[in-house]
């Protein structure tokens, strides 16, 4: 019965993520802490039917005095019990026409970076006395500087640059927190039909995107401490259609 | 007849490049402007030797106002003529004990990717003219995140977070730039005996680091846009005397 706090749940991945571990049986899935900026009516909504389950808690990642309280709030709900997997999902997408137009670089480092860092370092001692230790920091293989030339022109610099800092900050804290039985891992979701992802043009539903990623989160163990995830979609192994994107579940190079 | 603008040049790699390029004969090396928050006694001493030569500009990295005022005096200095090469060299290191205990990522992210991001912005368009169109930043390979459970236990979690971050800022400007003939890199200098470095306990004397990041700069052309370089040190092609350095002038993994 493993309880989960996941950021970002407002809609999109978030949302999919809480959707479908609600919807575990007890003996797998405890509580599930369901962080946003600002709640909305269909995290509202989900929390209502599972009450019991789901708990709404305001964080803003860009906040470290919310984020501490959203901690106090947790500890306080998990009554004596531990926190056993974190998933740092909230995010920012913007675009720039190109690096040297980029006017949101620091924006994109201050949430996709820093402000995780922030979330897991309030959340750590909650964590360091449980037992699944995981600690998962949604990614995209648009940060893989290696696979940078095949994504060229993606119009998103500030974006992937942040993804490459996220995926070293992914192996400090991996390499820190690996001898306390603690499995770090930074995990691509794939390109969803959500709000940052594009709702007309991307690849995946966001429930494939959820599921392929709880997938790979459920089996990723000790062992799989520090690496950088791609999900897995069948047929998907290959990019489709004159797209760049594949999804074969093999780790990306950094 | 190369004209250079380098950050960074109070002290350590700044100045030691500064001093090797006046050393250098006017038909190779042309003006030389020398960036800094606040103008050292041995950055003065060194212009007060080559007046029409080196001009020392006052620059900081955190501040745009200051760097595009920067980029105005340097263009009335060239009077004319464009800007050749840029070697983005300001750069902070501060000590965390472990990942979760970092309280310096967001100042390591700001003056190590957001300043360059800003300094490679506003000048530019007086490159854009240039022959010979280099930028060079200047990382580490503890940025590398492929080689950082080599380099486990640094006490650098911020530094090489932010050095990952510079070199997919590299790539992605590379990948831009290289259409209208720009060589951009990621430089590392090597351990060097600098304030930043550490005096007493790095591999390197700064000239050796200088010397030998100049020999990759001078190397360095179309074909070499958007890679990551190690400096080359004879006899140091292994780590040396039970330390974890290698300086063998391959490019390091991402």
């Amino acid at each position: 019965m493993a309880s989960y706090l996941i950021t970002g749940c407002s809609r999109g991945l978030g949302l999919a993520f809480c959707s479908l571990l609600a919807s575990r049986p007890a003996s797998e899935v405890g509580k599930i802490f369901a962080t946003s900026r600002k709640e909305s009516a269909a995290l509202k909504e989900l929390v209502d039917k599972n009450p019991s389950k789901i708990f709404s808690v305001h964080l803003d990642t860009l906040d470290d005095a919310s984020i501490k309280a959203a901690a106090k709030t947790v500890e306080a709900k998990l009554n004596g019990g531990t926190l056993d997997i974190l998933i740092n999902n909230a995010g920012l997408c913007e675009p720039a026409a190109n690096a040297a137009a980029m006017n949101n670089l620091e924006k994109h480092l201050s949430t996709n970076v820093v402000g995780v860092h922030l979330v897991t370092q309030a959340f750590l001692s909650l964590m360091q006395k449980g037992g699944l230790k995981k600690i998962v920091n949604i990614t995209s293989t648009l940060g893989s500087i290696e696979m940078m030339p095949h994504y060229a022109s993606t119009g998103l610099a500030g974006y992937n640059i942040s993804k490459s800092a996220l995926n070293a900050l992914t192996v400090q804290y991996s390499l820190d927190l690996g001898k306390e039985g603690f499995t770090v891992i930074a995990l691509s979701p794939g390109w969803l039909k959500t709000d940052l992802g594009g709702k007309d043009w991307a690849d995946l539903t966001v429930e494939e995107g959820a599921q392929a990623s709880l997938d790979k989160i459920t089996g990723a163990g000790k062992e799989q401490n520090g690496q950088f995830m791609n999900i897995h979609i069948k047929g998907w192994e290959k990019p489709k259609g004159g797209g760049r994107n594949f999804y074969d579940g093999v780790n990306p190079s950094w």
